[in-house]
């Protein structure tokens, strides 16, 4: 199969408790990203957009494509939020490479964003509470970290595997984040500070869990044959998958695999032709510790049980034999919702044009990115390769 | 240009206050597209799908496009929710055409839901208020229906009309809604009583305003060479167009015209390469009274202050030169926000195949469709032909 589109730019704000409101941090990334193309783009070149964000500070949840319009400075401009919960950022560049495909567009602007540290608490947990099952979780108590710790000790469980499993993804994240000026967390864990954290939802306790960041990401997106019109060093989408599933955890045949991780990889490899073993690294969506483990397993990188050995192993370390989230990840880098997945396109990119600085994974040339709504309730697998 | 998709089925629920859930309104809908498909297709045929909602109902405001998945039988298929206020459904329509035209899936759903009736006030009022502009417009206690109030009263002034023009498209779309089974309002209304019905945000009064409606209504997307497997009576999409604005209307040089409108027009008719004048009729964007009259100038079907006139003269009756809103419009039909569009598109359906009832025009051959999302800030247009 060709390539389906390039990403030309991207950029990416800083992800942690920051200043900027919503507005500030689009302006900022989409800045970032027209100012990284090599030969030039302007906002007046732009032909559609596709905003990512669940609840854009809570001011304007409705309709907030057209602020991405005014920040971006493209007001005129077909401009479509699309939210599916964590996954807004790959559902929003799947449409984005749809779009391109289809003729109707040739530059396209994708940005995700989230504002979450000055919403109050409540208001917060009520935007993320509406992305689980409401019917069978939510209105029974279960949060998030409630269903992940869950899904947690059933792994360690099927697998015979102890905590230090789930820890060792912790360190080996923050371990990255320590590298990337991005990322919300920047200070290394030792595995006995993983292990004594307070707990959140047993068998997960704080440094399992991802924080609560504010946060933007943009890419520019093109046709595959005019990507060399911006750059030499474009990279190329050539595999998209995507998939859906039950919302509620207890519809499911398995705790401990989301079918719509393992639709959508089977999806983007079949869309890419490529095999896995010609894979770089991966970002995948660790917004609990666990779901690293399960996304190895569900991408078709570990047999069942094998990813949290792999991991103890070192293997997923960026020096390791399949670097697993360089950029620390949700757990470290950090989590604003709708910029989540646009921000792993970023990583990609700045990783295969060899531009990703002291986290650089030596000789990439192909990167998978997946990216998680609800529990697995919606799922993408996008796959990238060098120009 | 050839067709860029087309339609091969629809389905629609009556729309209004009604007992059942969003969860069963989407069912109805979905159920009822795939029914009218002549030669059949089945959940299991579906590739993709698209979901338009603005408030789901208030309990699953969050990665709802999962639940489309479990209710149309589709659990597994990439499902994306698209947001843009009352035009949400037209830019799921859109989507859905662009990923049949990218090759990436045949048989696209796009369904769109609202459960209005049975949030609090409290609650909805802040759906529908985040859908316009927050830091101008309703942080300073203006609402939709006091925009759209200034925007009538601008009109009536800019083109000396009173306010009989605006009663005239209400006492028009509820003539329509009476032949409508589907309608929220069944009821033709006099002049007199619109005249004399308690002011909303004057000139606007009850009767100037589209109702707050339960609802879901779905359609089937194909490729447009795929169109005839499924039936010999296909509708095509044969123009798309889209644009955004600032979101508060005081930053736009006019506030008696849509520039998102006009931008959309334009593109629909350049990508459907056809004249205004070959169009057998619209469903236009009518929220409110003056919202009609101000979509037949931004369409480009009337001069500066001429839609007035000509719905006075009844040229926008079903019967007339240019029938507007054959189904009653959201003034009343009703206006579930995400259904509103995705209903507009079954109308254009039912309407070209010759299969609309009591409310036919007859000898319809084309159709333009016009979905708006806050007071203009998003916007789309789409053009289809019979087959």
């Amino acid at each position: 199969m060709g390539h389906r589109a390039a990403i030309v730019g991207a950029g990416h704000t800083r992800f942690g408790a920051l200043n900027e409101g919503p507005r500030a941090l689009l302006r900022s990334a989409v800045d970032a990203a027209f100012a990284s193309v090599d030969r030039g783009a302007e906002p007046s070149d732009v032909e559609a957009a596709f905003l990512a964000t669940l609840g854009f500070g809570g001011w304007q949840i409705g309709n907030s494509a057209a602020v991405l319009g005014e920040e971006a400075g493209i007001t005129g401009v077909p401009a479509t939020r699309v939210e599916n919960a964590c996954a807004s950022g790959g559902f929003a560049l799947r449409a984005a490479v749809e779009a391109v495909a289809s003729g109707a567009s040739e530059l396209v602007l994708v940005a995700g964003v989230e504002k979450m540290t000055d919403v109050p608490n409540a208001r917060r947990r009520y935007w993320l509470g509406v992305s689980g099952d409401t019917e069978w979780e939510r209105l029974a108590g279960l949060t998030f970290a409630g269903v992940y710790g869950l899904i947690a000790s059933r792994y360690l469980y099927e697998h015979h595997l102890g905590p230090e499993a789930l820890a060792a993804v912790a360190v080996k994240n923050h371990e990255n984040g320590a590298l990337n000026p991005n990322a919300h967390f920047r200070k290394p864990v030792r595995p006995e500070q993983v292990a004594s954290a307070p707990r959140v939802a047993d068998p997960l306790g704080l440094y399992d869990c991802c924080p609560v960041s504010d946060g933007a990401a943009a890419v520019l997106v093109v046709p595959a044959d005019r990507a060399r019109r911006f750059t030499d060093t474009p990279v190329y989408v050539d595999g998209l998958g995507a998939s859906s599933d039950y919302l509620a955890v207890q519809e499911r045949p398995s705790l401990t695999q989301f079918a719509a991780s393992r639709r959508a990889a089977e999806q983007a490899f079949r869309s890419a032709g490529c095999e896995r073993s010609t894979v770089s690294f991966l970002e995948v969506h660790d917004c609990f510790t666990i779901a690293e483990l399960l996304a190895l397993e569900d991408l078709g990188f570990a047999a069942p049980g094998e990813a949290g050995r792999m991991t103890l192993a070192g293997d997923t370390r960026r020096t390791g034999r399949l670097p697993v989230n360089p950029d620390g990840g949700l757990k470290a880098k950090g989590h604003p919702i709708g910029a989540t997945g646009v921000g792993q396109a970023y990583e990609a990119f700045c990783q295969l044009r060899g531009a990703a600085g002291e986290r650089q994974v030596p000789g990439a040339s192909r990167a998978l990115t997946h990216n998680v709504g609800g529990a697995g309730a919606t799922a993408t697998v996008t796959i990238y390769a060098a120009g």
